[in-house]
């Protein structure tokens, strides 16, 4: 029997995950693969407490480096997050020569490229399968399965609280800020809970993405980012008249050469797949020139369902390690053909605009002029008796394929008329295939 | 460069298909993976004839034996199908030393477990991810991403002719000969429709995801099959008004140490993520212990799509060739530790009844009573007034969990009562994880 031996960092919620489905699933993994994954060491500063399941004392240490540099371990799986010391003990695993398998998506967002060389210049591997989308296996997908395909776009449900409050918004016809403080009390949203609501969690998950599906070095200032706290329940009602639903979205386009990657709220067709992905589950979305459009669902948080992603992870490294591959995969594509990332303005998409307009004659009329001098179309338009608004009435706008750089300008131009209100809201509207 | 020959066998839609994309994407598969995948040879009876794309003349022969006995050659793809001459074929290029893509899922179905030892026994692969979900990566989330899950239950929706016609039939209130009709007429159904409409198509696959979630040799006669020939539009609609929507699945469980593999029409509930998938499109859900639900979806045929999926077959044993991998993953799972096959008669599930009653008091009755006495419970039901049925009136039942065989043998001792229709409809009713 092959033995691998696993040294893991960090017995938090995924890193107790991972260590209870080592143990657990281990005959089920050695029957699978042929291969015995023992879990040798686990080291955390905190082993005082209730891991939920049994762990033998004797792995335990508070000493990462113990676990770091024991020569018989040949995986290390990085537990620990954030982008300080969980940096440092990457490193030293791979000038120990130990491969790596971690979830860290705020790391690898901020220093992929920095650690897949360091990995690459070691001769070890750098496995991070649980860093997007939890439990699915949408890294694996798109660097294994579909391989043959240039990715034209990918559409990404990548923040379960985000997604929860936003099922929570349309179907009760509740609050953000009621949603949120429910969310926060049952515990599915932290208390500071800006990484997730303010878009920079999904937008780490979409500078990974971009990296895999184009091989260029996406970096977070790269990608433009919004997060979801402003939406008004008027918006979701209205979207939903119209026939969408609201979803934040990681976006990944690419087209005549440009790449596009950003994180926004987006109205999307009610009958679409991803728009009937609801509470805290995610999903991606993946069109590739050959297959067409696939998409992948499942958890994309949770103790386990992300502990099933490392331990893939880890069983593949095994794998490689057994069978004597190196560099199976690489995970640098020739960066030379990089495409050029596209500014947020240059950008052409449909756009959703709430407006407030002054309830007199003739107002309509100057906002579609003002629109059609910048060759905006309006597609629908919705207008409702107000009984709360006398002076200014809501108007919801959609319109046609547009310069998003145009459409902020003309949202400009009408904001400063006199009969428009200061502020117009605008999302975009995706038809995801149609 | 590392470079790796291909020889193609068959040139047939999917065929010609693998083809164009492997010279479509040789420098993206070049980029990604730093090996050159060279379209060595390519062997059909028929060259003359347009294939879609430009295919250079040198490479094409009538002789697959040319093909298979190229010396240079490391990859065999055998994209002609059925179970003769193509597992022949298959044979010949594993004792020639070399592994073999496929996407036959009719001779895997029926020759798998045996292709398989013959491939371990030759020390060559054999990958098959084209055979189930067509361009959907479903194979390698199983033996992949999911390693380190018991898997529960799988559902999928694998057949797009099937689901196209279910589809067509919901939306358009259209019969089942009407669509059909105009599926072949359309060239999406067959002339010849049985191993579509039959359920057989879908055996194949459900076969082939129970040797690889389970580790057994399920073999076509384990798999219960009823296909969709008889669903009639009352009962398409009857789903709707109950919340639910008709789709033909492959179902596998496991429980108690008992495993199911069946094929039939069910019931799921319209909200669900697997009711959604629509027209010729696929899906397969999987629940595993660790991750929970996971849901792959994509295109399950088609030229292009099913290219996608057999080219990253070979990718994935072109990397094992150059990075001296070598049985990286095994085919086979421990077989002695295999749970037993439940037959149908055993499965615990509801029920879709539709009868036809006599129009006279206390036949509900006496209906609700024989259900009651095999201990079987309702839990909807449904009658209307029709116009059309003077004397008999069709009625709806929805059972509870109930013994298969025992809802069966309460159906035959209905059917023979004098106010009981002699057509007595079932169908399974699958709430899928609530």
């Amino acid at each position: 029997m092959n033995t691998v031996k696993i040294g893991l960092l960090g017995l938090g919620t995924v890193g107790a995950g991972t260590a209870e489905t080592l143990l657990k699933q281990r005959d089920l993994i050695r029957d699978r693969s042929g291969i015995d994954l023992v879990l040798a060491r686990a080291a955390d500063l905190n082993l005082d407490r209730d891991f939920g399941f049994s762990i033998p004392q004797e792995i335990l240490t508070k000493d990462a480096m113990e676990v770091l540099q024991d020569p018989d371990i040949q995986i290390i799986v990085e537990m620990i997050g954030g982008t300080g010391i969980a940096k440092t003990f990457i490193l030293e695993a791979f000038s120990q020569g130990k491969s790596v398998v971690t979830a860290n998506k705020a790391l690898l967002a901020e220093h992929g490229p920095e650690l897949i060389t360091a990995a690459q210049d070691a001769g070890v591997e750098l496995f991070f399968e649980a860093s997007v989308g939890g439990g699915i296996p949408i890294i694996k997908a798109l660097r294994e399965g579909l391989v043959a395909n240039p990715i034209e776009e990918i559409h990404g449900i990548l923040n379960g609280t985000c997604n929860y409050i936003l099922t929570r918004m349309e179907r009760d016809k509740v609050a953000f800020d009621a949603v949120l403080k429910e969310a926060q009390d049952l515990g599915y949203a932290e208390a500071e809970p800006s990484l997730d609501i303010d878009g920079w969690d999904t937008a780490h998950k979409a500078v990974i993405l971009g990296q895999l599906a184009y091989g260029i070095p996406v970096t977070l200032e790269d990608v433009s980012v919004s997060g979801i706290r402003d939406i008004s329940p008027v918006d979701v009602a209205t979207a939903a008249e119209l026939g969408y639903r609201i979803k934040l979205l990681a976006i990944l386009t690419r087209s005549n050469g440009s790449v596009e990657v950003g994180v926004q709220p987006a109205l999307i067709p009610e009958d679409h797949m991803l728009a009937n992905v609801e509470m805290s589950f995610n999903a991606v979305l993946v069109k590739g020139s050959v297959v067409g459009e696939t998409l992948y669902y499942g958890r994309g948080a949770g103790r386990l369902p992300t502990a099933s992603a490392v331990v893939a992870d880890i069983v593949d490294v095994a794998r490689n390690l057994i069978s004597g591959a190196t560099d199976r995969i690489p995970l640098e594509w020739s960066p030379e053909k990089a495409p050029r990332l596209l500014p947020p303005a240059e950008r052409v998409e449909r756009s959703y605009l709430r407006l407030l307009l002054r309830d007199r004659p003739g107002t309509l009329g100057v906002v579609a002029r003002v629109l059609g001098e910048s060759g905006i179309t309006i597609t629908a338009l919705l207008q409702k008796e107000d009984p709360l608004h006398k002076e200014f009435v809501p108007v919801v706008i959609l319109t046609g394929n547009a310069r998003v750089g145009d459409v902020v300008e003309a949202m400009g131009r009408l904001s400063a008329l006199e009969d428009v209100g200061d502020e117009i809201v605008r999302y975009r509207v995706e038809e995801l295939g149609a």
